[in-house]
């Protein structure tokens, strides 16, 4: 099929059919006369509820009286954008998970969650990333968890399984992209690894520049492909970073990686195609943690600034913002008091996962509503405390976001008695999800796209073969 | 002000201000040169939190094979559509209620919580229909709530407090708009009303034609204004109506009431203005009873198709299709079988009201669960149906929505299991919501708007003064 007749053929019209209605694409020759995108930034804000952007926007317009970059976009009538509702469901499921929302971008067919490019019968989908730069692209992910989470291997590589991270390093490492920067220590050094690999050792020997922290990545200056992992699994919160200087010292920020990227990638005759991912959004949803949420959420934010800032001055880049998923579906709830308690949370410090790492069960009702108040800036009851306290007498739940098995939920109930915030789930949902273009190609965006038709517009987009 | 200012003063660039963003209008002249809308429609979902939009469109995907009227007309390219989001806090809260939002489009400014185009020192806000009507329009609200309640009043009258619904049904008398339906008998009959005034017969006698069923409104053929009000308080769930031949019969649904709205004012030669409330979705919301939610939804979608072929075909009209606040967020959650637990809700029957409302403290478990299974197709829990029993015995709960105190949080968390879907609570929420246009004016929609933006949008685009 040609690369130009997806919107026909291979995209939208395809679930047309199969809905019955009579949606029909843009002209072949009109998807022809448009300006070719050089360069593709695409912006995930991993496990983003409309709330989250929502909540963020509000927090910051109370906060420092300007709204989010992302939403002052819109405001903004002077900047051209499209914007669409996307399906993001998998093959497996109506409710995806990162992984097989990534491949759905990445490879433009849905998988079963849990797997990355790899079909139901084995099959493998050739991830974006690698058309791109088979096509001359400079090409990159930063992200603020694991670079080998599941997010960038999406775009990156075929592996059966997202739990695979030893293996998609390695992939990595063959795979030579430009830039490949974010959390995952462990799946890189040989005590982190069970198979002892000095994996830091090998992308030094095949000529990477490798990053350790954030002055090194700040001070590069090479040619070579950059590899910067800069923490153990996922980087700190931002919300705990902006607590720390160390951390300040020690950790870039998502938008300082992106900038970093993007002078490195720019340079580039063919141009270049960078994912960026604000990760621990979708962490701190799966933690029901508000403070950690909103201030993650801004970071992200800050990285579309650069993002935009970028393609406003470039004019030949197409910016793409959206989210994998729902996660939590979290919302201010009315209530006389809704006002003064969201803006209770201004005073939030830290993280509930730094909240809950200092509690343990012999502590007494008092430490814990000094830990508490340490974080979140107001004293929770004694009953409060020791109903969280019970909570570390029998912690037996499990779950991929939640290793150190904390009391996460019980704390955002706490929480949200003072700060009016509610959450449905500690999970993934499956609402339509907010996506908007600026730049060269943002034409090509209808209303309403199933996850896949992402693919072919970045394809379609930068006139690169499918 | 001039009218065709408010792009530049009255509304987007006023916030704009206060953001610290700069954006700017579209020239005046540009929104001269636009072809005026004769007729405005406008569909309001009360309370339709993204997720609710998101499952009744996966809801008939699955059950019948084809998507939402209002989605299908986001994927079908050859319609033209504009979509915003839009921030709906009121006055006092950044969580509004219906009468505050609708009075920022009503009035065009935004007041306290509860009011309907008052101000904080008593000032009076002129609401739209009472302009559109002296510029010539035919004007009209459906509803599937009472007549009186917050959103058509918002429309059509000033009165410090939405409770005042006896009121305001006095002031429609003298108003004499052309079309006015839905429920609130008590406010109409000597019965319900505290001044036992017979409201009936004073607009019979005022030439209104009054019809109370949905053959007697399907039969209508005159030019009077018309009176229709078929049920006390809200009228009954359409998962209810759906289930029982007699309120089938003597009920019509909101398309109906619509079509015979439509049918009605569009003779007139300057035009008309419709409202229509899909006012029982926020109820369901407000009872997190998913079945009830889904099944208004799609009737609210009917109606919203209804709106669509006329002005498909009208060729000068603005049709506006939105909600005025998000309510309690639902979502499908992530979990091994989210697919088959959202297809249960298939079988469901009856809204939970009915269900509880059919339960005593009396009953044994046993019968609560027949109550259950009735009304949900599954059989609950002997624990579970105790559970439930037990909340019978200390109802002491109190709400607007919840007169009869049942427990529907309860059964809302019983069913969840079974269903995988969640709410964030039993209120509305803070979320910006989703706001779409397709026809005459639509173009004059930017990407986000404040809700008071709104009713400068309605007045513009049909050019009516301010």
């Amino acid at each position: 099929m040609e690369r130009k007749d997806f919107l026909r053929l291979g995209g939208l019209a395809a679930a047309g059919t199969m809905l019955g209605f009579n949606g029909q694409a843009a002209a072949i020759d009109e998807l022809k006369a448009k300006q070719k995108a050089k360069n593709v930034i695409i912006l995930v804000s991993d496990g983003m509820s409309i709330g989250t952007l929502n909540m963020a926007d509000l927090f910051l317009q109370r906060k420092e009286g300007r709204g989010s970059y992302w939403l002052d976009l819109y405001r903004d009538r002077n900047r051209k954008i499209t914007r669409a509702l996307m399906d993001t469901a998998s093959a497996s499921s109506l409710v995806t998970d990162s992984a097989a929302a990534s491949s759905s971008w990445g490879g433009g067919v849905r998988v079963k969650n849990g797997s990355l490019n790899v079909g139901a019968n084995g099959e493998f989908y050739k991830p974006i990333w690698q058309k791109m730069k088979a096509a001359g692209k400079a090409v990159g992910c930063v992200t603020t968890v694991p670079i080998t989470h599941a997010t960038p291997a999406g775009f990156c590589v075929n592996n059966k399984s997202r739990k695979g991270q030893p293996e998609i390093a390695e992939k990595y490492l063959e795979l030579r992209f430009d830039v490949m920067m974010g959390g995952g220590l462990e799946h890189f050094t040989p005590e982190g690894r069970e198979d002892k690999k000095d994996m830091f050792s090998a992308f030094t020997a095949k000529d990477f520049a490798v990053v350790r922290d954030r002055s090194q990545m700040l001070n590069l200056n090479t040619s070579k492909p950059i590899l910067g992992v800069f923490h153990e699994d996922g980087l700190p919160y931002s919300i705990d970073r902006n607590s720390s200087a160390e951390l300040q010292a020690k950790i870039p920020t998502l938008a300082e990686m992106t900038q970093t990227a993007i002078k490195h990638l720019k340079g580039n005759p063919k141009g270049f195609a960078l994912q960026v991912e604000g990760g621990k959004v979708d962490w701190a949803a799966h933690g029901n943690d508000i403070g950690a949420l909103l201030y993650d959420q801004i970071a992200f934010d800050e990285a579309v600034k650069v993002a935009l800032d970028f393609a406003e001055k470039d004019k030949e880049t197409l910016v793409i913002i959206t989210t994998d998923h729902g996660n939590a579906n979290p919302g201010l709830i009315y209530g006389e008091k809704a006002n003064q308690m969201f803006d209770s949370i201004q005073k939030y410090k830290q993280s509930n996962d730094w909240i809950l790492s200092g509690v343990n069960k012999f502590m007494t009702a008092a430490q814990v509503i000094e830990r508490v108040e340490a974080g979140s800036g107001f004293a929770i009851t004694t009953e409060q405390a020791n109903d969280l306290l019970g909570q570390y007498q029998h912690l037996d739940e499990d779950g991929l976001y939640n290793p150190r098995k904390m009391p996460f939920k019980k704390l955002a109930e706490i929480q949200g008695k003072y700060n009016s915030v509610g959450w449905i789930s500690m999970d993934h949902s499956a609402d339509f999800v907010e996506l908007a273009m600026y730049g060269v190609g943002s034409e090509l965006l209808p209303s309403f796209i199933k996850n896949t038709d992402l693919h072919y517009l970045m394809l379609n987009a930068t006139h690169v073969e499918a």
